[in-house]
């Protein structure tokens, strides 16, 4: 990851908001991948497969249960842009997505979480242990899928992003509890655990369709922009939102101590508050009610407001990285799901 | 795995045990490999490295205390064995131990072990979500190891291999304390989460060194029929020997309710005994005594002994795959070693 950019890019977030002529939108991008998804979903759930009944009814709970599959449909469109007209790509989506759903499986043992996509967490049905094997397998399967490609640098692209995110994740977990974060540790930390992996998706797209650096770049550049702002938005939903809406429980990075960047930005800009920050933070005490507190300190201080813009210089910067390739409906459908990154309200 | 080899080798349990012109000896292969490993240690050493300080904390406290590193060994002794003249195996081999060591920290947190390779499990001291996260890290870095040799057909055979071992998991946690299951439930089990890593250790050594169809095929028998007799002498030992000789506890298989071989092969000797057998397997209601009841039942009905031929016949194919190579060092290490196998009191 290539820091300097990340600095630049927070040193502008006073920029302004994005241009008003690009509407948040997902669907443009899922339209036009309509066909090749039809592909990579059929791949996944053939790919799930395995004699042993427990995998595909686990991997199903999670999979059957959607999400965006925008880690995919990232892959898809980088190579699309890129010009491709062959499905080299289905194999790297399909394993983008195998690699999402095992940090998926784990996450949810790692954080003991109850609700995912809208239904119980797995790992509270099939046990804790299946859910940790049936990631593996996963995590696997991934692998099988790249290796057919017999394309070397996306198997690098990759593997290496699969051991940034689990480096991101380790960063995570011993920072919990942490009062002392600063906003630099915590882009660290999710350009790891999150925007790898959508940079990666973009990248090896971009490979797969065997595109120029210059436009190999610029597509690593947009999914990295892209999974900041993705994160930083779903951390200030947390706070923010309902666990109807989102399809997991609300408030879990306040139970869990996460340092997110509205927890950073609210302690700072609070600090006649540091007694409660200390307590529920610090000495890990948290009470019922707690979290509504933190929530009206949060939304009282400006700190979600914040935080939101700082997801929109992202969101920018991603939009900015397209700038290499001609105006098209590709490019629109990308530069529309940046604002949606940031405007999504689950 | 071609199961109707692993027929003939059952059906021929009978044949007599191995020649005594080979002496067990695991040392010799040590002796032989000791450049080579010297070389894969140090990049074992290196690739575990992190910015995070967890992992390479958690992966050296399992790493540094030893284990016999059988699998890169094999890895290392076929790429030799096959002729190799160059260093093309070490990252193939540093990689199988990685998958190894991340199959490990999952299996004790699976498991809730206490107890590995003689120190206390990497999950007691930095917790199960640690444990997991570090694993998925070293998974990973075994791929970005196996990415860097451009061998696809390497990483084909041990990514297979990862999926494998996954499968052969969860099919043994699934089958737990199940009364029916049979041998060949057993054998099945034992061949995908044990054997599948040493068969793909030893055949993509060859591969690595550029062998011929019948040499690699030749070496991937070898692996198999080691790994299974590997795998029952582990089994046998948890019956046999104590915690103190074994580096983790002794009786963990028996309160784990795993259908192990001595297992299968006592509860059908003692049909007198079916009552124990359906309290503390079937029905999972263990108490002290019970764990030296089961021993001795096992002893007196010669189970032990039963399992220990078993492997034996495993250990003999395992040499006789080695007929289509010309007598020398490293083939006689490598027999020593199947026989080394089935006659190790750790």
């Amino acid at each position: 990851m290539d820091s300097a950019n990340l600095e630049t890019v927070r040193a502008g977030n006073n920029a302004p908001a994005p241009a008003k002529d690009v509407k948040a939108d997902v669907n443009a991008l899922v339209a036009l991948c309509a066909d090749d998804m039809a592909d990579v979903n059929a791949l996944i759930l053939e790919r799930m497969q395995s004699d042993v009944p427990t995998i595909p009814a686990l991997a199903e709970h999670l999979i059957s249960a959607g999400g965006k599959r925008l880690r995919p449909l990232l892959c898809v469109a980088a190579a699309r842009l890129c010009g491709s007209d062959n499905q080299h790509h289905h194999n790297l989506s399909a394993a983008v997505e195998f690699i999402h759903t095992a940090t998926l499986l784990h996450d949810d043992v790692v954080d003991s979480s109850s609700l995912r996509r809208g239904k119980v967490a797995a790992h509270l049905i099939w046990g804790a242990p299946s859910s940790v094997l049936v990631g593996d397998f996963l995590f696997a399967r991934a692998f099988e899928l790249m290796v057919e490609t017999g394309n070397l640098r996306a198997l690098g692209i990759l593997s290496k992003a699969s051991a940034v995110i689990t480096q991101g994740e380790v960063m995570q977990l011993s920072k919990a509890f942490d009062l002392n974060l600063t906003q630099t540790d915590y882009i660290e930390i999710i350009s790891a655990k999150t925007a790898a992996l959508f940079s990666a998706a973009s990248e090896s797209g971009a490979v797969a369709a065997g595109a120029e650096e210059a436009r190999v770049q610029a597509l690593y550049d947009y999914g990295l922009y892209l999974g900041l702002a993705f994160q930083i938005r779903d951390d200030v939903l947390d706070y923010e939102s309902s666990a109807e809406a989102l399809g997991k429980n609300a408030g879990d990075d306040f139970a869990e101590g996460k340092s997110t960047l509205p927890l950073i930005l609210a302690m700072q800009a609070t600090q006649d508050e540091a007694d409660f920050w200390a307590r529920v933070i610090g000495r890990r005490e948290q009470k019922a009610g707690d979290f509504a507190h933190a929530q009206r300190l949060m939304r009282g201080c400006g700190a979600l407001e914040a935080a939101r813009q700082v997801a929109e210089g992202y969101a920018k910067a991603a939009r900015d990285a397209l700038g290499v390739f001609a105006p098209g409906p590709w490019r629109e459908a990308l530069e529309a799901l940046a604002v949606y990154s940031v405007e999504r309200k689950v």
